[in-house]
C-alpha cells in the first residue's frame, strides 16, 4: 500500500534482464554506443519522429532543466503552471541552468493552464528592455494534479506560445501516463500538436533512473551536448541508462506499465467514491488527490498505507496518491478496506 | 585488447547482482532508503571517518564540480594542476556549478603539483577587491598522467593549501587505484593529510556510474544537498546507486578490482619497456602513456588494440593506454605481440 | 509638464557645483578617497547607525540586485511584491546577480504587502531539499503605487521575515521621499523597523546617478565589495559618485527637495479629484496613477505633457505620473489645465 | 608626482563644463537621449564605422565584460594574454557575466601576445564535447605593459582568430593613447584589422566613468542592451555618461589629451634611462615599468611621489608609473630630482 510516488517502486524484471544483456565486451564511451543508438532509434520510432535528436539524462530535473536552458535566454520568461514541477519541486533547477531566466506562473483548474491566462502573461511580457523578455512555454502532461491535457488542449496552447514567438517544452515524467490516458499516439500528443522539445520520462514508469530529452527541432542539439556535459549529466557508460530505456520500448510494455498504473489510479478512484470520498481533480492518469475526515490518515497509515499529505481544511485532512506499475489489486482494495469510513 | 579508458569496460556481475538484491518492494526516495545508509556507513567505515557526509551522484564530472561549488565561492580560484581533469575535461563544469570560479593553473612534473609551484600561485593570488579570491585546491589521485601521490606528498600540498586558508579537494576518480598502488589506508590518503572533500569514484572501478562525495568537514553539507537538487543530481531511486557503490565495497573487492587494473597495467609498462617503448611517466596505477616509432599504432589497431592517440614527436607516434578490472593477461600480451617492434 | 519620471530631470545645480569642487588634485582610487569617506560618514549620521557599512554604485538596479544577491543565495527564495521594480523592470538582475534565485510574489493592496500574504508565502516556502529556501524579503518605500509604509507597517512585515530567518532589504530608490512622506525618522524607517539592508537612492531625488547600499549587520560587507567589482560596479573615480551624494546629504538638502516632489504631487493630485478624475492609490509621495476618460491622454500631449499610459478599463485612459525636485506649480497647473474634463 | 594611474586623476574643466551645458531641461531616459545619440553619431565618425552599434556604461570592466559575454557562450573559453587586465583584475567579471566561461592564457612579450602561441592555443581547444569551445579573443591596446599593437600586428593575431571561427574583442580602456602612439587611425586600428567589438575608454582619458561598447558587426546588439539592463549597467540619466563623452571627443581633444600623456610617459623615460634606471618594456604610451636599486623607492615616496610596486629581483625595487592628461613636466622633473641615483 505504498501510494507516496510512483518512483518509491522497484523496476520490473525486464529493466534487470536488461542490463545484463547490456553487459557485455568493451563499448565506447559517453553515449557513442550502439545500445544507445538503438534506443534513439527507436524513440524516434515511436515518436514518428525520424529527424528528432534524442540524448538520455538519469534524472527528470535534468531532463527539463537542460531542455529549458537551450530554449529559454538568462533574460527569458519561462511560461509554467503555478504549481508545475519546475516550479516547485526542483529547487531553481531552471534558473541555475538557464543562467538565471524567471519563471513566470500562469493559472489554470486542476493542473492545466487556460489558455487566455497563457495568453494574457504572454502579453505582458517582453518588449521593452526593462523586464524579462519571452522565453519558453512548458506544460507538463500528465499534469501535478493527475489530469492530461489532450492533444488539442495542447495545440490550443502551443498556438499562443508559436504566434508570440514562443518555444514549446513538454515535461512528460508522466508521458507514458498520458499517451496511455489519452489514447493519443506520442506524436499528436507532442509535435503534432507544436511541442518543440520533450523530456521523456523513464524513471517513474519503472526504470532505475533514465529520461530522454527529445529535439524535434534540430539547430540547438550541439549547444544541448554541451550544456549536457557541463552539467555533469553525460555518463560515461551510456550503454545502462540506453539498456533500460529500451527495454522499456520494448513492443508496447511502456504503455502497458503506465496503462496498469492508470487502472490502479481509476479502481483506486472508484473505490474512494463510493465511500463518499471527495476527489480534488478529475482523476485521468495515475495519480489522485483524496479528502476524507480527520483522522483518516493516521488509520490508514497504521494499516500500513504510505502516501503524502496535502493541505486540507478543517476537519479534513487530504493525500496525495500515486500507483505505479507495480501497484497490485490488492494494494488498492486493502487500502480502501483500511479507509473504514461509515 | 580495449584500452581507451576504464569506463569502456562493462561491469562486475557482482554490480548486477547487488542491482537485483535492491530490487524488492517499495523504498522511500531521494537517497532517504536504507540501501543507501548502509552504504553511507560502509563509506565513513572504509575512510575511517565516523562523522563524515557522504552523498552519491552518477557522474564524476558531478561529484567533481558540486565539491568544488560548495568550497569556492562565485569570486574564488579554484588551484589545480595544469592538465587536471576539472580543467580539460569537464567543459567547464567547475565554472558552471560555482556560478564563474576561475581555475589557476599550477605546474609539476608527471601530472603533480610541484609544492613550490602551488605556494607562488597561492601567494598571487587574493588580497584586493580587484583579483579573484583564494578558494579551494584540487588535487587528483590517481593523477592524468598515471601517477599517484603518497600520504606524505598530498599533506605537503594540502599544508600549503591549509595556512593559506584554502581548503582541499581531491578527485579521486581512480581513488581506489591510488589506494591499491600506494598500499596507504584510505585514510591517510584523505583527511589525515588535510583532504576536506573527496570524489569517491566508482564508475572507473567496474560501476555503472557512481561517485560518493565524502565531506569529512561537516558545515556545508545542507548546502550540497540543494547544489546537488538543483544541478538535478538527486536521483529519486536512491538504493540502485547506493547498491553498487555497495557491491564494490564489500570486503577487499574494490582493491582487488582496482588493485587488478594496476597490476595489468604494470605488466603492460615492463612489457613495453623490454621493448625498447618510452615511457613517459612513472606507471604507478592504471594509465600510461606510451611512445613508440610512427606507423606502430596503425599495426596495433589493426590487431584490434583500441586506444587514443596523445601529440608525440616527429617520427614518433604515443598512446594513452589504460587498463581496468576487466582487462586480462591475454588482453595485455596480445597487445604487446601486435607491438611487434624489433 | 514631463510627468514620466523623476529620473527624466535635470539636476540641481548644487550637483554641479558639488562635483566641480570634488575635481581638485590626484585621489586613491576605487572608493578609497576622502570624499567618499566623507559621505559614507554622512549616511552613517543620517540613519543613527554609526557601525553601518555604505557603499556607493551608480544605479538602482545594482544597488538592489547586489543587495539581494549578498542576503538571498542561488538556491534562495527572494519574497517581493507582484509589482515590485525587483520583478517587473530589472529584466532579471536579481536573478542573475545571485546565480538564480527564485522571486516569489507577494500580493497586497496599493503595492503594499499584507502581513498575512507574506506569512503564508514564507510558510509554504523551504523545508524539503524539494524546493528553494527562504532568502531574503525586499519591501520598496515608496512602494511602485506611490504609496508608503509606514515605520509599524514596516516592522511588522520584517518580524515575520526575522521570525522565519529571512532577512530584510529595503528598495530606497524613493526613500527621501518616503522620509519626507511619513515624517519618520531615516532610522525609524529602516533598521529600528527590522531592515537589515537599504538601498538608499539617490538618482531618483535629483542626482545623476549615485545609490548607496547600506548593511546595517556586517558580516557579508566584505562578499558584497567582491560582488561589486566583479559585476563593474566598482569606479575608479569614486569622488564622483560620493560628491554627487554629499551634496543632496548637505543639511535638509535631500528632504527638501523629495518633500518638494512630494507636494507637487499632492497638488497634482488634489487638482485632478477635483475635476472627477479618478486616482487608483492613495497619493501620499510622489507617484500617482489617474484614471480619465478616454481621449483625455492625447488632448494632455498634444498641449505638451509627457507620461506613460497604464492599462485602464474600456472607455477610459491611465496614466502613471512622477513628479520630481524640479517640477513646478506652474507644471502642475498647466497639467490641470490642459485636462479639460468639464 | 601621482603616477599610480590615470584614475586618479582630476576630469579636465571641459568635462565638467558638458555637464552643465547638458543639464537643461527634460529628456526621456535610459540612453533614448539626443546627448547619447549625439555621441553615438561622434563615435561612429572617429571610427568611420557608421553601422557600428554604440553604447555607454560607466567602467571597463562592465565593458569589457558586457562585450565578452556577448561573444562568448558559457561553455566558450576567452583567449586573453597571461595578464590581461580581464584576467588578473576584474575578479572573475568576464566569468560572471559569461555564466562561466574559462579564460585560456597565450604567452607573449612585452604585453603582448605572440602569434603562434594565440594559434597553439586554439589549435588544442574545442572538437570534442569535454573541453570548452572556442569562444573570443580578447586583445589589449596599450597593453597591461605599456606597449601597443598596431594594425598589422593587431591583424595578424584577429586572422588567427577568424579562421578558426573566433570573434574578435579590444580592450581599449587606453585605446586613445594606443592611436595617438601609433598615428595608427581608429579604424585601422580596430575593424579594419579584424576587430569586432570595442571597448572604447574614456575614464583613463580623463572622464568621471565612461566607456563605450562599440559593436562593428550588428547582430547581437540587442542581447547586449538586455545584459546591460540585466547587470544594471543602463543608466537612467543617459545625457550624463553621454555629455562626458562627447566633451572628449570634441575635435581633437581626445587624442590631445592622450598624447600628452604619453609625451610625459616619454620624458619620463628618458629621464630615467639617463640615469640608469632599467625599464622592463619599450615605452611606447603612458605607462612604464622601472626597476632601481633598493631604497630608491622609499625616497621617492617621501619626496612626495605615489606609484605601485612590482616584484623586483634581489637588490632592486620596481614601480608601474602612469601619466596622464594632467601630469605636468614640473612632476615628472620633479620625480626624476628625488630619484638621486648617482
Amino acid at each position: 500500500m505504498f501510494f507516496t510516488s510512483d518512483n518509491a517502486a522497484p523496476v520490473p524484471p525486464e529493466v534487470l534482464a536488461a542490463l545484463s544483456e547490456a553487459n557485455t565486451g568493451y563499448t565506447p564511451g559517453y553515449g557513442t554506443d550502439a545500445v544507445t543508438a538503438a534506443v534513439q532509434d527507436r524513440i524516434r520510432a515511436v515518436l514518428e519522429a525520424p529527424e528528432a535528436v534524442v540524448h538520455l539524462v538519469a534524472t527528470g530535473t535534468a531532463a527539463n532543466a537542460l531542455a529549458l536552458a537551450t530554449l529559454c535566454p538568462p533574460w527569458g520568461a519561462v511560461f509554467c503552471h503555478t504549481h508545475a514541477h519546475v516550479q516547485e519541486d526542483e529547487c531553481g533547477a531552471p534558473e541555475f541552468f538557464s543562467a538565471g531566466a524567471k519563471l513566470l506562473q500562469v493559472e489554470g483548474a486542476h493542473g492545466k493552464m487556460a489558455p487566455e491566462a497563457l495568453a494574457r502573461r504572454i502579453a505582458m511580457t517582453g518588449g521593452s528592455v526593462h523586464g524579462v523578455q519571452r522565453g519558453a512555454l512548458t506544460l507538463t502532461n500528465v499534469t501535478e494534479a493527475g489530469t492530461v491535457y489532450t492533444p488539442d488542449e495542447t495545440a490550443a496552447l502551443a498556438r499562443i506560445a508559436h504566434e508570440a514567438g514562443v518555444p514549446v517544452h513538454l515535461d512528460g515524467a508522466r508521458f507514458a501516463n498520458a499517451v496511455a490516458a489519452t489514447g493519443a499516439s506520442p506524436a499528436d500528443l507532442t509535435w503534432r500538436s507544436g511541442v518543440d522539445v520533450l523530456s521523456f520520462g523513464g524513471t517513474k514508469n519503472g526504470l532505475m533512473g533514465v529520461e530522454a530529452v527529445v529535439f524535434f527541432a534540430l539547430d540547438r542539439a550541439w549547444e544541448f551536448e554541451l550544456r549536457r556535459k557541463r552539467s555533469g549529466h553525460l555518463l560515461s557508460k551510456g550503454r545502462y541508462l540506453a539498456a533500460q530505456m529500451g527495454a522499456m520500448l520494448e513492443g508496447n510494455r511502456w504503455l502497458d506499465w503506465a496503462g496498469h498504473a492508470n487502472a490502479m489510479a481509476t479502481r483506486l478512484a472508484e473505490g474512494l467514491k463510493a465511500r463518499g470520498v471527495t476527489l480534488w481533480h478529475p482523476v485521468q492518469a495515475n495519480i489522485l488527490f483524496a479528502q476524507w475526515p480527520a483522522g483518516t490518515s493516521a488509520r490508514l497509515r497504521a494499516a500500513g498505507a504510505r502516501f503524502y499529505d496535502a493541505p486540507a481544511p478543517e476537519g479534513y485532512e487530504a493525500a496525495r496518491l500515486v500507483t505505479s506499475w507495480s501497484t497490485t489489486p490488492e494494494d488498492v482494495d486493502g487500502f480502501l478496506a483500511a479507509l473504514q469510513i461509515s
